[in-house]
């Protein structure tokens, strides 16, 4: 046992319907007096809700995917202009990403009510992008001080992007078992994030407007984000990013696919991992045995891709994509990897193969 | 599920052996020039080694239990003299008690080398003596900005010390679980420490020099520490406390003893804690069913008391228990519990009878 592990400081708030009395209580507590909310235009009814009891100085509703570096800096103008001195966050990761972007250069303090189960809300982490070019980075300042969440503002969400959102957390705790910075207590989050996923995707497809299973996937969401922000991107998420970058195909469906066979693949060499998995899933009263078959049981409940071949990958793209994801293969992952491995597992992805047959 | 939970900020670098390197490279991270070194006499030796490539400023031996004002005025004049701009604790609770003494006054950061299994280290808990008097108090100040765990330190902690040190976290898990602040997160905090625990201390007791036991109740400690200074104290707590302080009777026995019998009471009350507990254990292979199955199952492979009569307690003494322990039971408990429960459940405990047959 052997790690270095930095916990971060954040208070969440967790209560379905309490949006509103939460972010007052809490802007109260930040000894806050001017606030800056910030919404999608869609989103701003919402938020006025939301916000209804607090001192707004400013609501912003100019809000773009990636946060562009020009609407990054119209929003860090408009909070100095009105001397701000908190960010309410109202929405997915776009709008999460925006407040970060005005805590990075200001310090201003952001409280983040998310909408979606995108995880940004609970990392360091801050993206901007300029043109096609995406930069981004680590700074304590962005982690949002406090998260807002209200399983109520997620129920609008379709129950098939919810599988979808879910079922990329779902990759984040497995991948983060075996990635660069893996620890115990990443481990911990990664268990706890795929038991509550477990326990709330089938719920949420079962009934997409009731609050148990939404609740558990809101939560799932967050300490799943947790986990893989402290443990990094390991060999899943590096397959998914160049299949998404060089072949354009869809990240969610993209991850949803690939993910039993990277388990299939490494769990046997992750003795450790796959008993966390196994012991998640048993849990969540989902599989009986292995982690792969709990996580087959629970795709078995959601609509789910089973194929690339079905979302644009050909035969023929598999060995350049093997060629192009080999080099981003971490040096953590428990199973060396050969450029014919990678073919082996995106052939049997390709396919929709039974990943218990392949590996 | 409605919670408010603090994640506090705290680095842990968690190595065998490797204190001396991780405190070296934790002082630079500070960027700390005059560094005052807390240990005991005994572990003076100990503590110069580990500090060898520091820049000290001051060693400090003067450490008493409890933390006596005077005591921990002495270590706050001393550092204010020396102009310290960081503090080594090396040593157990009483040790790290005292940086945090200094902490409180001054801001000085603390970095934390635990030698027990105290779990002080973890928390933003305080607390000082004066006479009979103890005052605490939580404050982030007092929160070691880092913590460098060492297993190879505590391998000269007696088995049997391991052992009751160790139920006493257990007890912390468990009883987190139906505390005042319980919420999701601490109980997987909880549910981590139990299945570390329960893999670690029948190998400590097997094995007590061996490293991998000594790892995972090292780490067990940090994890609880954490799960119960964040979800406050419970119905276990609660009765220990009385009997310790009312009857005197000795801390790691009594709460070795009264475990199962809270267990036995509160579980069924409380479906979720008792599954997160089965399922603890089971990941530790511990247990094939209930959670009380678990715990006497590690129980019995531990050398651990069985019976309250066995301490000091007397039958006569149980009506008296109960009723000085009835008004301190948390509104939080699963299950109401009157003066007769009490006495039952402490009964139990004192003949040492099968908790699966009280309740």
């Amino acid at each position: 046992m052997r790690f270095v592990h930095d916990s971060l400081p954040q208070r969440v708030c967790f209560g379905t319907g309490e949006a509103g009395p939460n972010v007052q209580r809490e802007v109260g507590r930040l000894g806050a007096s001017r606030v800056m909310v910030i919404s999608s235009l869609r989103e701003a009814p919402r938020a006025d809700k939301i916000t209804a009891d607090v001192p707004v100085a400013l609501r912003h509703h100019d809000v773009a995917m990636h946060v562009p570096v020009d609407v990054a800096d119209r929003a860090r103008e408009a909070a100095a202009k009105e001397d701000v001195d908190v960010v309410v966050a109202i929405g997915g990761g776009s709008t999460t990403g925006l407040a970060k972007a005005i805590a990075l250069t200001s310090g201003v303090p952001v409280i983040a009510v998310p909408t979606t189960y995108a995880g940004s809300e609970a990392t360091a982490v801050w993206g901007l992008t300029s043109g096609d070019v995406k930069t981004t980075g680590t700074d304590a300042k962005v982690l949002p001080r406090v998260v807002v969440y209200d399983a109520a503002l997620t129920v609008s969400l379709p129950a098939e992007m919810s599988v979808a959102s879910g079922l990329n957390a779902l990759a984040h705790c497995v991948d983060s078992l075996w990635a660069p910075n893996a620890d115990p207590i990443n481990a911990a989050f990664a268990a706890e994030g795929i038991r509550a996923l477990a326990a709330g995707l089938p719920a949420v497809v079962a009934e997409p407007s009731g609050i148990p299973g939404r609740e558990h996937v809101l939560y799932a969401a967050y300490v799943s984000a947790v986990a893989f922000a402290s443990a990094g991107s390991a060999l899943h998420h590096k397959i998914c990013h160049v299949l998404g970058g060089k072949y354009n195909l869809p990240h969610a469906q993209t991850h949803a696919t690939v993910l039993p066979y990277v388990l299939a693949f490494n769990g046997p060499s992750a003795p450790e991992a796959q008993a966390r998995i196994a012991s998640a899933f048993a849990a969540a009263s989902l599989g009986a045995g292995s982690a792969l078959e709990g996580l087959q049981v629970l795709r078995a409940a959601l609509p789910v891709p089973r194929a690339l071949r079905d979302y644009g990958l050909t035969e023929a793209d598999i060995p350049a994509a093997a060629e192009a994801i080999l080099p981003a293969v971490p040096p953590s992952n428990p199973r060396p990897v050969t450029a014919a491995d990678l073919e082996r597992l995106l052939q049997a992805a390709w396919a929709g193969d039974d990943p218990r047959e392949f590996a």
